[in-house]
């Protein structure tokens, strides 16, 4: 098209995690004028979100500006704002502050943690989503300890260094994982009257077994690895409370000095306000080709997707979800733009293809599922290494995570014990 | 001494700083129980604080867990609490949660952010002591230019890509420069409508020259250098008001995306409850020893510390003065412990030696004074970095921080240009 880019049409991104980030870079800007709209800066890596929470790496390891990934592409443009709404039928999207009007729109918000009707729990077992909410684990992990220093009744001291992780899934799994060998192999060295090897670290699940995802073999094997840890895991076990250092299993009262939520991820809340079919999760039920049904021109990508794809497979709400989700309405799009109108959206339909699952659990401790190959302990973590060195964006990045995790691996000392915040330790 | 740990004397140490922390790694600490007490978990490397603050490196390449650089010591334990109290007859501390008694104490509490009697003018022009400081300087540096790409109004637009810095000692100094410079270099290529490069920094001094502390020549060079990059320098001019977005100077109003205070440092306020005499920033004035005077058992080092030494040198308010007057206090202190009664005062009187001074302004931009030998631009920016890279404690902070200096100078990218914090982009 040789029309100056005002006429072209144009297309908003909303979210730049991995589906709207994908969409923005596999789509020929040259074809329509792209403006994708984040709340933050900058993408974030959220595989190792929780590495930032245990300490291991520093924020800015694992995210990048928007604005510098995408700065090669012509007619794009980045906007730092928050989506207040979206108005399918005026194709207009309202942030907080202005608005912009579309010609198609891919929505691509991901999604948020959830207390399944519990919200008063969030102050007291923070989810892990964002980098300040990495920020926020990290302190309260290493406050819970320094006050059990200072504590001189032994068993508030013990309390003090209980940590509850719920939700085993993977997020809830590594959380756990890492946080037990931090205090086993870093922490213990650091303190004079308490011993970080003593503390207690209870992985929560409310099914009957961790990583319900993956097979029965690697889900057994997860476990054990985390008991070889010290992690004590309770399935079949429900949260019935949580409040300020206090949590209730089943009814019975634990303290911990530290709780951390990794139970429940849901659709960004923009979905309700669409006046589409949901799922249970809040998730939009989309097209095949990951249209929204009655909306040719708006596409749903990502953890707010809701699909099974055309071979039978429920696409998950991983990475590669949202990468291959974009990738395709990318190529959707484009089709349409520079050739004409699309096929039947049948025709057009999306096909997950699942590269492998893994979780980390710590120090050469790992499952992966790769096709019908299933790894666990050092082969597991070994893969889980290269795959997440590969796939960092950047390479400033690449090259000081790596070197943080080399590092880490041979001295057992972890870099970013540092406590930022303005929270005063009793706090 | 063959006593068991509970009948040693008690050294308490406020603050790990350079002070603080110089002292503790000095001080045999078979010879005594000793305490060392900080707000925060970590050591600060407070020379490269600015770097934070501009970008450059992450929060935690220049922080250090306290407990883990005093690991190794015997009879030694980290406590992280805030200071209350002191009182210097009764030999005991308070602390936010508890007291600790003491039989020597050093006071090592550095100095704070002042506004000379305006501390409403903090929140539209936070000052830069700690890390939480730096990220927030950091989060209003990127979120102006995030602000102007978003508006629609040249002047506003321009207005926001105003920054004003207050105060030209090193550290105003370094952030104007640095600032500039990524404007100019790396942020200019990520934006659409707004160029960076056209970015006004302005540095502001009430004084005749910028880093007074420094030769003449050295003053006109760095401002040569600052001008190199486009600082506007205004030499004489006071600040008369600070409002959101607003500086006034001289009278006149200056709209501004950005303000940094880099003006004032003054002494812990904790000084002020001691009953001793103080100088005008609130400082200890010290006996030649660096004994508080009618409290030989009591010392104080660095920032808030004044003193001019047995040569007749006024020990100045940086990273040297102390570590310096930590070591030396550690030496009178063991001395007093292992030998005997400490000699007269005025025979064991510290001694300031002055290694040299720099300040950096950007790549290839700095001034340097070592000795007599005036170094200023690219010879004064290696030096500087060898000897930053030399002092930094930790070998993962080095390689990481080395390795982002590496990265920046062949890339000119900026790495940490991350957003942290719940502040919407508007506020």
């Amino acid at each position: 098209m040789s029309s100056p880019a005002s006429a072209l049409p144009h297309v908003v991104v909303l979210g730049a995690g991995f589906g709207g980030l994908f969409f923005a870079k596999a789509f020929p800007s040259h074809l329509a004028r792209v403006t994708v709209v984040d709340r933050q800066n900058h993408h974030l890596f959220q595989p190792l979100l929780y590495q930032v929470a245990t300490a291991g790496l520093s924020a800015p390891d694992i995210a990048q500006p928007i604005r510098s990934i995408l700065r090669d592409k012509p007619n794009l443009a980045v906007l730092m704002a928050e989506v207040r709404g979206i108005d399918l039928t005026g194709r207009r999207v309202e942030l907080d502050h202005g608005t912009l009007d579309f010609d198609y729109l891919v929505i691509a918000l991901g999604g948020r943690t959830t207390y399944f009707g519990h919200d008063d729990w969030e102050p007291f077992a923070p989810g892990l989503k964002t980098l300040d909410d990495a920020v926020r684990l990290r302190r309260n992990m290493l406050l819970a300890y320094e006050r059990a220093e200072a504590e001189s009744d032994p068993a508030r001291r013990q309390e003090l260094m209980t940590t509850v992780v719920v939700g085993g899934g993977p997020t809830g799994v590594e959380l756990a994982g890492t946080f037990a060998e931090l205090a086993r192999t870093v922490l213990y060295r650091d303190f004079d009257r308490i011993d970080p090897r003593q503390a207690r670290i209870i992985l929560v699940e409310g099914g009957p077994r961790i990583l319900a995802t993956f097979p029965e073999d690697l889900s057994a094997s997860a476990q054990r690895q985390l008991a070889d840890l010290g992690v004590e895991v309770r399935l079949n076990t429900r949260v019935t409370a949580i409040r300020a250092g206090e949590v209730e299993l089943d009814g019975a009262r634990l303290h911990a000095g530290n709780i951390v939520w990794a139970a429940g991820v849901g659709a960004s809340p923009v979905t309700r306000s669409l006046g589409v079919e949901l799922d249970r999760a809040g998730r939009i039920k989309v097209r095949p080709d990951l249209s929204v049904p009655g909306h040719p021109r708006v596409f749903a990508v990502g953890d707010l997707a809701a699909l099974t794809d055309r071979n039978g497979v429920v696409v998950p709400g991983v990475c590669q979800g949202g990468m291959q989700g974009g990738a395709h309405v990318a190529r959707l799009l484009a089709y349409e733009l520079a050739v004409g109108p699309r096929r039947p959206e049948e025709r057009e339909a999306f096909a997950y293809h699942d590269k492998g699952n893994m979780a980390t659990i710590g120090r050469s401790k790992a499952i992966a599922q790769i096709g019908r190959l299933h790894l666990s302990g050092l082969p597991a973590w070994v893969a889980w290494l290269g795959v997440h060195l590969i796939f960092l964006l950047g390479l400033r990045n690449r090259l000081s995570v790596f070197l943080s995790w080399v590092h880490s691996y041979f001295t057992y000392r972890r870099g970013a014990r540092i406590i930022l915040g303005r929270d005063a330790p009793g706090s």
